[in-house]
């Protein structure tokens, strides 16, 4: 199943998309979650309802008409994994981790998908990062990799924008992990039981422009989906909505010759097989304040 | 004014501190915010109102019979600074900071005073580190050092309890910084109007059973309250309600020969002058699962 947060009536909505077309959660399931947060919390029960009763609505909207929206712009936490590809390490002058590097995501860096990614008035090092992003369903803690599966909802994507110059102005990367509209998420969260066991052997990508920039599959990561949940949970309670972006492969522009950085007017996509394609347009900071303002 | 969040008839209440007692928010401003998030949101007038209010009320309960909760357990985001005491930065090895290294903290790790510091089973390295925390009042971006000020709500203490060799297994801090039930905030919100200009000349300390073990004071911060702000705002939006803990002085365990660290049955308590001194006792992760279940 795919769920949407969607702009509907000037207002946003849970959604449910079947084939082409989009289901109101909350006009087709009387008492239903009304956002994809409360969704989560509710469990598999809610779910399972909301699911039968959307796939008999008649009222249906086409996707392409619906501005889609962050499909969860409010997580309790977002954790992010660095260095999680082997090759991606190495374009970084980085030795191979036996633990993972991880950082946190605060929800004012957040947008959803269709929004302006924005290049910061103090920076012109912005830079892309597709990532596979599991959505948490279940508070757990202290869970084995064998047991990882279970605490998920299911999976959407990331693009991890990172201000390069700020992100190494120390040792810690938070600073340039954390801009004002640099970490876009979505289209869409894919449930679990549509995704291979361990989100494996799934192709990654960005597209700047139209040009392939990043090109791997999941299959290369370093700290799989399961192991990582592991790693994660022996230090933190995870909770239903937790995002946990799991690391980008190479291709990023800052280790090219001469280095790329996004800039206004480009258009960015990262995809990932099977869960979707996420596309943002690149604007100033000071556009996006006029457009604010207009 | 000092705004507490406390327990009372099985809730948690807000409350104001009038001397050596607690007056319920909601239970003598009608209309008014329940929560300590809730009242920063609303804004000054609405905090006019209510410490008006709860000055003439007649039913107050002593400070010492009240437990206190942590005055903000789900603040949008907390930002940590790292070495920005200059004598701290030099006993772990660091040289002095041009711009400082920064963290964030989920929720998901904090506490409020008296509640357990948890030393978790897969370290026996948690350390202490006292620090001045800041309130963010106002939704806030790019805010001049001069104008900081207007944004402050107010302050409170942070005991960013660290679990030094997670913080030190890869170069990224955040691991180690975020062990369930290891960061303690409080014990109450003291409003900025109540503390000198930028934070200045405050006390700032760490008793460990008794036993001094960080001694400094604001003062000697390499980047003061305001300038803070205005470094971390030119990154991201500050909102109401938001957290930036502003570093540790010297004297922490791990850099001490040998190294200190907290064990279970110790009592650990940092206060800064002015503000408060936050007290809480240390423990084994399965003793407080063990606590949890009695």
């Amino acid at each position: 199943m795919r769920y949407v947060s969607y702009e509907n009536n000037g207002g946003p909505r849970l959604g449910v998309v079947i084939g082409s077309e989009v289901v109101d959660v909350a006009a087709n399931v009387p008492g239903a979650p009304a956002t994809m947060l409360e969704l989560i919390r509710a469990g598999a029960d809610v779910s399972s309802k909301v699911e039968a009763a959307c796939a008999q609505a008649a009222e249906r909207v086409p996707l392409a008409r619906c501005r889609l929206l962050s499909p969860l712009s409010n997580p309790g936490k977002f954790v992010c994994l660095g260095l999680n590809y082997a090759e991606h390490a190495k374009e970084g002058g980085h030795d191979l981790p036996d633990y993972p590097s991880m950082f946190l995501r605060a929800t004012t860096s957040l947008i959803g998908p269709g929004d302006p990614m924005i290049v910061p008035s103090c920076s012109s090092h912005l830079d892309y990062e597709a990532e596979l992003t599991i959505v948490i369903g279940e508070r757990c803690r202290h869970v084995p990799e064998s047991e990882a599966k279970s605490v998920i909802f299911g999976y959407t994507v990331f693009n991890d924008g990172s201000v390069r110059d700020y992100q190494r102005r120390t040792n810690q990367w938070t600073a340039g992990k954390n801009f004002d509209g640099t970490g876009a998420l979505g289209p869409w969260i894919v449930t679990a039981d549509e995704v291979p066991d361990n989100a494996k052997g799934l192709g990654i990508r960005t597209r700047l422009n139209g040009q392939v920039m990043q090109d791997s599959n999941t299959d290369y990561m370093i700290f799989s989906v399961y192991r990582t949940i592991a790693i994660l949970s022996e230090i933190m309670t995870l909770e239903p909505g937790d995002l946990i972006a799991t690391g980008t492969p190479n291709g990023v522009g800052h280790a090219r010759k001469p280095p790329v950085w996004m800039r206004p007017g480009d258009v960015v996509e990262v995809e990932v097989d099977g869960i979707g394609t996420l596309s943002n347009p690149i604007a100033a900071e000071v556009e996006a304040r006029e457009r604010a303002i207009a």
